[in-house]
């Protein structure tokens, strides 16, 4: 199958007749075709699969010599010429998996779950190309000397349970399943029936496992299409990330008193709607003045009715900024904004940190053996990635990026050129290729 | 069965147990057993029952001497000491049924639904009040010389189908059936199905029929909870409306474009958020200044995503004012202050009348008649009712307010006195005594 039968496969799964964009949200139809649709091309393949309580799921190629557990030499590694990081695989401060053995299995994967009404490429193109990168390499007689896995980590936009990378934060164990079980969605199902309504063995999870195995990784690649326009800019195809921006989400309840839309005078009102929508002024520019990001693009009314002054306001602000203490004095600012507007309208804002992730620089070293392969820019990024809590998490990690013609992501209108698309998979199998040697 | 046990049994009906506000929408099971306990509570008195296929229902009293197109002379309503109008009931003037018998019931009541988490007395005061004011006449061994008719209009607020008023409308002829089928609720549900799913006979409004024959009806008059502080000021439970200002439904659709909310620069993005926040100030600003009313209090997001730019935002403007220019005028100005700042966004900004209602001046001899009974003041209100549909398709018709000691409606906190809730009820008895001589 090639990469373009792949993408075939996969364009109707969870897409919208009337906006063209997708809705795959975990652990709905559209996603439970995604996993039915990985589990064929990684047994079809004669890959090792492995699928988790969460819907998490790593399909491993394991050519002769390289079976679970086998070491090789880090003698392997440092061949390729270009100095290894300490951390990166093979090395001898790599640490050793729960067998005692070292960690010498290398990933590559992405994701399959949108965000509401998102585009193709975010998380598919890396899971495509992955396989496609297995085919290649196979095709070219390419036999690595460790195991290779392909990836898929769920819930990585956190569009259902609002905490982005959940699936590679519980594999990697930096959310704990007693914290994500209490998770709910907008409809109030919870996370565990969510699970278990898509087929997957809640009672794992409960007893402390059910989790996928990630002891044997070395280091993990992720390619992934660029959300801007670097390479555009650049006129090359492909590049390597440096950093991911810190990074959060923050909900904003603003609290007033309903009352009638007609009746009420003016003066009267405590109206929440007006202490956020000049809230989301304040977020905008502020944003703007300090070439940072703040967005406010998701909103929940109540009552939400025309004739009715609301009681209550709650929107989700997305902060991004350069550094961890930017992005703290950028929430700040606008909760003090906020707060101060609070006060004149007679309204209350409670401001709460859903999630925060602070600075990810990927390893240098790395980033910099990826970049020789093939002569690509190395670049920065504000989008959070599985990539990056596996970064955190003590695993060498790394993300080849794919152009964007218009930069645009998180939109039925993202997109990427095929013979672009072509690119990645081949730089993808170049890179596995060396760091497999 | 008491004003105080009716007003026990419906207080469980649709009532949000986290909230304590009132979820009443038509066609809900909520509202089919608020329409089943006003079947029960008709038929128990004896009285003369239609219920058509909104769901609308009318309840006769016809004591002897009054069964329907029985005439009575002007002169009963002549001797009431009161110069009668000449629409007043049973007046020269006040036309004929569609047997070609005078128009001389004299109707009265309100409705059930209510907003979204609304009040317990926007609307079931009135109906109650008007069976316990009928009990109260037998009672007292008055015997009507016309029919009294207690109604219950469906949809009056609104909250389902968007269009307030739309049983009174449908019954009046003020909205046609081809029209309003083509309505559909927030979930996409068509009207027709939603009449369906209730039980309703969705073939007879089809066929042209199906709605309550208010041809007898010769005048209206509404018991209502006081939207506002009118009597609280002037010390006094019960009043008479005068008019109601016009107002209207405008929907806004502010359409820009998706991107990532990460890695999209701030100068790079059309957001419309930031055009509806604007917009939203600026009719705050623009109703405060002039002292009329203007509310966004209803929003829709797309795709509603925490790390998305919006593509479009959907809000809702209720906006209400002392003349139909001044109206007119409000509207005009806050779409042309979202315009402006839709050229600085880069997005789009479509605003379409949903619905609008000109000033409903009740009939100022009848308001007289009803003032001249309990010494009441004469006050007017911004919000919407059916008795202002009836008033615009030419039945005259009035208004009693009771007492709101907060002012607070359209809220889970509105309330209002019992012993001004019984003062209502006396009013509307005296009243209804009165017209009926």
């Amino acid at each position: 199958m090639t990469f373009e039968g792949m993408w075939h496969d996969l364009a109707p799964v969870g897409r919208s007749a009337s906006s063209g964009g997708y809705f795959r949200q975990p652990w709905t139809t559209a996603e439970s075709e995604l996993r039915a649709w990985f589990t064929e091309a990684a047994l079809s393949r004669g890959l090792e699969l492995e699928t988790d309580a969460m819907g998490n799921q790593v399909a491993w190629w394991r050519p002769a010599g390289t079976s679970a557990g086998a070491s090789v030499g880090s003698a392997a590694v440092a061949s390729a010429g270009v100095v290894p990081d300490e951390r990166t695989p093979g090395s001898a401060a790599e640490g050793s998996d729960r067998h005692g053995l070292p960690r010498q299995g290398i990933l590559t994967g992405s994701h399959l779950d949108s965000v509401l009404d998102g585009g193709a490429y975010d998380g598919p193109l890396g899971v495509v190309s992955a396989l496609a990168a297995v085919d290649l390499m196979r095709e070219r007689g390419v036999v690595p000397s460790r195991p290779i896995g392909v990836s898929v980590f769920t819930e990585e936009e956190g569009s259902r349970f609002g905490l982005a990378c959940l699936g590679s934060r519980l594999a990697t164990g930096t959310t704990t399943w007693a914290d994500a079980r209490e998770r709910r969605d907008r409809d109030g199902v919870a996370l565990p029936d969510a699970l278990a309504s898509a087929g997957l063995d809640v009672g794992s999870l409960e007893g402390g496992g059910g989790l996928v195995d990630l002891s044997e990784v070395g280091c993990f690649v992720e390619l992934h299409v660029e959300q801007g326009r670097d390479l555009v800019d650049r006129d090359i195809a492909v590049g390597v990330a440096s950093e991911i921006w810190p990074h959060g989400r923050y909900r904003f309840d603003f609290t007033g008193e309903a009352n009638h839309a007609g009746t009420t005078r003016m003066e009267d009102r405590r109206d929440p709607m007006l202490t956020y929508a000049m809230t989301a002024l304040a977020a905008n520019k502020q944003a703007r003045l300090a070439g940072q990001r703040a967005t406010f693009g998701r909103l929940e009314v109540a009552p939400n009715g025309t004739n009715a002054v609301p009681s209550r306001v709650t929107a989700w602000l997305d902060a991004r900024c350069s550094s961890d203490e930017a992005l703290a004095d950028l929430v700040a600012a606008i909760s003090r904004q906020g707060a101060e507007r609070a006060e004149r309208d007679g309204t209350g804002l409670v401001v709460t940190a859903e999630s925060v992730s602070g600075q990810v620089a990927f390893d240098p070293a790395l980033a910099a053996r990826l970049a020789a392969v093939g002569g690509w820019p190395v670049i920065p990024t504000q989008a959070g990635h599985d990539a990056g809590i596996l970064s955190a998490a003590g695993i060498p990690s790394a993300m080849l990026f794919v152009r964007n013609p218009t930069g645009v992501s998180h939109s039925p209108d993202e997109s990427a050129e095929t013979a672009d698309c072509l690119a990645g998979v081949e730089a993808l199998a170049d890179t596995l290729t060396e760091l497999a040697r």
